[in-house]
């Protein structure tokens, strides 16, 4: 809307005051510049090489749904983009302003509005920090089991528009296995909500139609979440295997033997290193596994017993747990900003894939190899660290020291466009929990094919105007 | 389209040969009475009185997607509706033809595709009986965890257009949780395809759109199925419970321990009673319980011990095992045609509704009350078969011998008015897994509330023409 300048501005800014008042509205250049970014990687070369990023014309803190309703019919009316936003903590670009627009910032509804102790849902506003929320269940005795890096600032709103992962996903699932009910408010402005019960059968479930929308088909604003008992026991275990088939095939016998461990981390070579920083000596070639099992003692102890059978079978070789203990003690780390590597011209990224286990070994090494073949001088390592019973994640991560921002930022590019399209010739999905945002909007039609054709149509259906973050998701 | 009479038949039938063969395409009155009817219990005294149902205007039996695709392009140029057909297992009305049009019988589309030994994936086309998949499964060593009581008359196509249930799925989920990926011609004629991926965070997963869409979406061609080993053992136990409450507390207390059993079946005191057959006394108002625990034996024998010990704390007395083995022996028999209770102006039907734990038991007396107050003379009786660490769903049961059959119609049409209403009062869903069909089209709006327009507008786009199996699911 910018460049529709001040005498436009001022009549939005009037019509949104009048709705969520006067100190709920910034637009001053500061504030405008923080919401011009999220933690997508590629913006930190870019910033640093003196580029700027595209800033929103107003940021909003509404406080309800009806006054999130009420900007949505007045961005239908001007034709205003809108961007949902939670933390920010997104690593793809989701909620940046490229049209400008208003971004809709909900972190002022942060509320638990119920705990229901007999069937262990908690309802929560969308701005709620996953932290937060986490230690206020722990108080009860509870907790959602959905641990992302980067939990200390990021929503559960962010989780569910985005399907978030988070450390315990073998076990939990993830963020889209534990929404058992939802409102939203759609493009229209109207408030749905869809009812929490175990399982239906009356239709399509919508709730998974705005579970990684990303902003497009609406704005979220509460979700029903299932939450658990906080374990009896949790208990970690480490491994090193001469290959990384063998810890592969070591996870899939764990499934077919019914064992759910919570935590599978297996590092490949390069990752391992970087990880064991020489606290276990690790063949070459090797990989690094670590398992967790949590719930009722019984079950752990059968459970830690049964998998550590099979890994020694398939000739791995325990290492004290103490390693894996200290992976989980500081498994946030890594998400934040001191611990970003990119800057000026060093970039650093991460591209989650997901495949069956027929697949997943190759797109493993069809990542790693036309990676680091077309780009030399960067280096791919990886961790496996989502799996479940028909496959799993590769967490790919990238590293490049570049001349100067504008080399780092074109070696960044070919990097995902390589990554990519090696993903999708061996038949994975482009990602398992990142989402799409910005990196991905372009690789929507190869990732679905004809059926993006689908997700178009609902969009123009939903969202005729398309207010709701545009060109995000490819739409 | 039947009133349109002869001459577009003609012409549409001569379209229908050109594209699946004269072999392949019915319309004698003796086939099109066939396919006039499914299982759906009103059809029999409306039968027997004399009625009619609606009939198609033509069967056609393609043999690909290519040619389901052609038949959907010539339904929208003659605006034909188009229904298609699995087994005709359903309940619920949905594949009647309630405009005419064409019945698209899946059933020569019954071959398994492909299995994948390693991600444990089976891809089968959508004819293909569930009874029959599970032989051929088995006999390589594998199942797919999948057993609704009418497997042996239904197929993969509608478990997944309908959202089915099987006696296992409190351990291992309903069809909606088994589906890894799809093919599906949508309403336009083009074949889209969902690729089989154990998570993905690529946008809304649009698989859950066409599960449970009953016909009105599409037509699935091609669905990728997760499957198990056989288990290495399945261990049944039955316990009698002085009431309802206790029945459930156990079950709830089962899962919070960790502990998921693959069957867990509780009977009110009317059923126990019927389905007990003296077989084991039951206290006045009592209740029984069914376990299940099938995998690993190591895994079996630790959740048999627990789960035991906590109906032994709750006030249940163990009876013996053979109970329950003769239920999952006979758990097929209620379905098939000698055990319909329907006649002339007896009437039985079952109405499936869930609920999270903390309105279950309230479910269950607000419907049961309800029902038999405004009801002279029915009788309801229910059983809990599907529990889920949130909730669970009731299979209430009602019976009722009238006069007539006029007066059993309208006696049926009543039960089902004033348990829906009841079921939603309490927030409940009218449906956990026989779907919608036609008798519970005209509640949709009321399950789903403006939630409801969002489904129109996704049908209104993908399907402008309305030709797929128009009435059901109220669209």
């Amino acid at each position: 809307m910018s460049e529709r300048g001040a005498f436009w501005r001022n009549i939005v800014y009037e019509e949104i005051v009048g709705i969520v008042g006067q100190k709920n509205v910034y637009c001053d250049e500061a504030d405008l510049l923080c919401y011009s970014r999220d933690a997508w990687q590629l913006t930190v070369p870019w910033i640093k090489g003196g580029g700027e990023l595209p800033k929103p014309d107003f940021i909003v803190h509404p406080e309800n749904a009806e006054q999130i309703s009420e900007i949505v019919k007045l961005a239908n009316r001007f034709r205003i983009p809108l961007i949902p936003f939670g933390g920010g903590a997104g690593v793809c670009g989701g909620t940046i302003p490229v049209h400008g627009g208003i971004v809709v910032d909900l972190k002022k509804m942060d509320r638990i509005v119920k705990v229901d102790h007999k069937s262990l849902l908690v309802t929560v506003q969308p701005g709620i920090l996953g932290e937060v929320l986490e230690r206020e269940l722990n108080k009860m005795g509870y907790t959602l089991p959905h641990y992302p890096a980067s939990m200390y600032c990021s929503t559960v709103g962010g989780f569910v528009a985005c399907r978030s992962a988070g450390s315990l996903s073998s076990k939990y699932g993830k963020i889209e296995d534990m929404v058992a009910g939802m409102e939203v408010v759609i493009p229209t402005g109207e408030i749905i909500r869809i009812k929490p019960v175990p399982r239906s059968s009356t239709g399509p479930d919508l709730k998974q139609l705005f579970i990684g929308s990303e902003g497009t088909l609406g704005i979220i604003t509460e979700v029903t979440l299932k939450i658990k008992h906080l374990p009896e026991e949790r208990r970690f275990k480490a491994f090193i295997f001469k290959n990384l088939h063998s810890g592969i095939e070591s996870v899939i016998k764990i499934f077919r033997k019914g064992v759910k461990p919570c935590v599978i981390r297996l590092y490949d070579y390069i990752d391992a290193q970087f990880t064991l920083k020489g606290k276990a000596e690790i063949p070459e070639g090797g990989s690094y596994l670590i398992l967790g099992f949590d719930g009722s003692r019984e079950i752990v102890d059968l459970e830690e017993k049964i998998a550590t059978g099979i890994c020694l079978e398939e000739g791995g070789v325990e290492v004290s747990r103490e390693l894996a203990e200290h992976w989980w003690r500081h498994r946030y780390d890594m998400y934040y900003p001191d611990a970003f590597r990119s800057s000026y011209s060093i970039i650093a990224d991460t591209v989650d894939v997901a495949a069956p286990y027929d697949k997943l070994e190759e797109l493993y090494w069809t990542i790693k190899r036309t990676v680091e073949e077309r780009n030399p001088g960067v280096t791919m390592m990886a961790h496996f660290s989502h799996f479940y019973e028909d496959g799993g994640s590769i967490y790919m991560i990238f590293f490049t020291q570049q001349q100067d921002h504008e080399r780092a930022v074109k070696v960044y590019n070919s990097v995902w466009k390589d990554a990519l399209e090696a993903c999708l010739k061996v038949g994975g999905t482009i990602s398992h929990h990142h989402g799409v945002g910005l990196v991905r909007a372009g690789w929507m039609h190869k990732e679905h094919g004809k059926a993006f054709d689908i997700l178009k149509a609902i969009k123009r259906a939903l969202d005729p105007n398309n207010i709701m973050n545009p060109g995000k998701l490819g739409l």
